[in-house]
């Protein structure tokens, strides 16, 4: 074993897939890219997930408590990655990168139609917002697109790096 | 879209890699499957973990507040799988398995040397254990193994199915 620049940590232990947050604030919504998220319980689904104080969609989840997470295919990586790049503070990102809003049936933030699957959540614990920011949701309502079978999602690995999701295999597993 | 019963959820998150966490009690160590973890912070490395009060090693976490994060590549995916079938209630794992310690630097813990890499992890806050059995940990040391290549990691969907890793993309992110 050799070791490891502290400061590399990150590109080692693989994020779960690239996701899209949606929010939204005084009616106006908007999107962000994020991969920091992992689900903490099973039933009722809860997640929790990594919004960094320095994106603009911050203020309107802490605000407002609501957010949708849309997940890409891997045929949106690069309107992902797009969102990623820029700032609701500066433009309208549904309408500059064409993606198509679908009203949630529990909270305000929209669903993102051209996502496989659209997760409606509200942050039940604010405990661990101001030291980490790191928002404890959960899932109020979820759908997917039948459309879409078997997507491949796409995991950051930093600095513009992404791992396709591979081959699939089945293992003996007692684990849920 | 098509709605989605609630149970299904954690199926449609993919989490990150399969990951060994080991753990160190009263001179014994042991070793555990685990799936939900996400980094939370670039520097000093920070990791989010669920470890379930009904595993045996939540005790020794809790008391301890020490583990070792070992991330296996595929070619160790049936060993993941038996350590996550078995417990350290009833069996020595490193030896039923065996699986190679080595002495970490800063924890109890051992490393895993079949692992690519191993994170030596400290919990830093508790205030999410009771409810959510969700450690926050601060990852001291890091190892890789650099004989290992381009290693593929293994995401657990869920019942028995993984999904290997495939391909590395690279888009123009400025994302970190």
């Amino acid at each position: 074993m050799k070791s490891l620049p502290l400061a590399k940590v990150y590109q080692l232990l693989e994020p779960g897939p690239v996701v899209l947050v949606t929010t939204a604030r005084n009616g106006r919504a908007n999107v962000m890219t994020q991969s920091w998220h992992m689900m903490i319980e099973f039933e009722p689904p809860q997640v929790a997930c990594v919004v960094s104080n320095a994106n603009y969609s911050f203020a309107a989840l802490s605000a407002t408590g609501e957010c949708v997470i849309a997940i890409p295919a891997r045929k949106l990586a690069t309107t992902a990655v797009a969102i990623g790049n820029s700032s609701g503070r500066d433009l309208d990102k549904f309408a500059t990168l064409k993606l198509t809003k679908l009203p949630a049936a529990h909270v305000k933030p929209p669903l993102i139609a051209e996502c496989f699957a659209n997760l409606e959540c509200q942050v039940i614990d604010r405990r661990l917002i101001n030291k980490y920011n790191l928002f404890i949701l959960e899932v109020l309502k979820a759908w997917i697109d039948p459309t879409q079978r078997s997507p491949k999602t796409i995991h950051h690995r930093g600095y513009g790096t992404f791992v396709v999701d591979g081959q699939t295999i089945k293992l003996k597993s007692r684990m849920r």
